[in-house]
């Protein structure tokens, strides 16, 4: 493994980094941030492509080994110039810069019996990634983004999505409408979570091809977007209570479609 | 509405408020803080003792009618100020001090046909805040926390909970012997969660009382812990997936008991 010291923060590769803190330069560069050991190293596993990785003095000395085998060249920083790399408040010491992986081929959608996850306008970036790391432990076939939603390569996102987000099919930037047109074309039942509805989510068939649609946290679908889908399910829930996690809902609706195809 | 300006950074409320930021320090006086129009409100709503409430001199100027209207005295700070106060970084602009609830009564574990959350060594405050808030939504009797899951009055924690803190019977600061014999006592099948079972938890019978116990997110269960629960069952994954949010997990079995009993 080539070692390579930086010690001034105006060095190419920090200055590549801290511009990936930001969407337009990630989308810019087709680019994005992969922090700590544990999601460096999943990404590696899925074969996503590394383009640069720095660690801090410190993680150089005490780093797990698995990373370090992998890696063919590092650059090595002070821990201090290492703090200003991360979007963390507890940086791990290592973090790579990774290339955009393609969005899914619409082929995706036609084999077994899929499963798709629709995240419509989801704002938190935790909640996007639990999402994901939540729909590939479902064996979701792919998450759709519709336009709007947070960007997927935000670093929490990459984060909170656990190395999901390396091993998911996605289709990011759709309008709601084109999303249910890709759905429906291949013959999936489009059904959205909204809590309005009389219909509980478990009387619902979900043992057939079939995307649910999880809405934005706070003002959850507009009428028009609720004319398009098949049907709409609720969640029953406690009258003490005002609203479930939008993650938390998804996770409730695509487990059952795991038990009902069980 | 009386409107006491606070202009000095050493007065007495704000040092309370700064205080309450540490644990040790809400322990001792048996206080916690409550941030956010949405919080504040639903914390007057439940009639949580709240012993002073500070805000902004932007949200006294723009503040919602429902929560200035419950306010009988205010001190008033300014944006500057106020900052130091919150613990979030995007501040709502009012934060109120409330006592801390007393612990549930055993006698909530006899009513109807009871349905508890254990939350066994979380750690992570967004997660228990999720957990609580999810438990109120499945219409739980009450959550459990064991010694060593993190402080239910921690400000992160108070926060995802949205509400639903104030409306939960909890006990907490139990071993998880002791929490295992209380729910016991009252006739629940403890049902623990554990990724190693080869039973699913849709195959266990969730339909009588019921306490469900979720382990911490990264080592789960001691082998003596699971030798005194009634069940262990296991949420099917996908083989690509490591492991699913503590938070999303209790969800996913909580609604499975929620739809067994409907």
């Amino acid at each position: 493994m080539k070692i390579q010291p930086i010690t001034s923060s105006t060095n190419a590769v920090l200055k590549k980094i801290k511009g990936l803190h930001h969407r337009n330069l990630r989308e810019k560069q087709a680019l994005f941030l992969v922090e700590g050991p544990k999601c460096v190293e999943e990404a590696f596993q899925h074969g996503v492509a590394i383009t640069d990785v720095v660690v801090s003095q410190t993680y150089l000395q005490e780093s797990s080994a698995a990373v370090q085998s992998k890696l063919t060249a590092v650059s090595v920083v002070e821990d201090k110039l290492f703090k200003e790399l991360t979007t963390t408040s507890t940086p791990a010491g290592i973090i790579a810069v990774a290339k955009m992986l393609p969005q899914a081929g619409e082929k995706v959608l036609s084999r077994g019996n899929p499963l798709v996850l629709v995240a419509h306008g989801i704002q938190d970036p935790g909640n996007l990634g639990t999402m994901i790391r939540t729909a590939l432990a479902a064996s979701a076939t792919a998450i759709v983004l519709t336009k709007g939603t947070v960007d997927p390569y935000n670093p929490k996102v990459v984060r909170s999505a656990m190395g999901a987000l390396f091993a998911l099919p996605m289709f990011w930037d759709l309008s709601f409408c084109d999303a249910v047109s890709l759905l429906k074309r291949h013959s999936l039942r489009v059904v959205a979570c909204d809590a309005k509805s009389s219909l509980s989510y478990f009387q619902s068939d979900l043992s057939k091809p079939t995307a649910v649609i999880v809405g934005n946290e706070g003002h959850g679908f507009d009428q028009n977007d609720l004319k398009q889908v098949d049907e709409i399910v609720s969640i029953p829930m406690d009258e003490k209570s005002e609203s479930l996690n939008a993650a938390i809902s998804a996770a409730i609706v695509l487990f059952q479609a795991v038990q009902q195809r069980s």
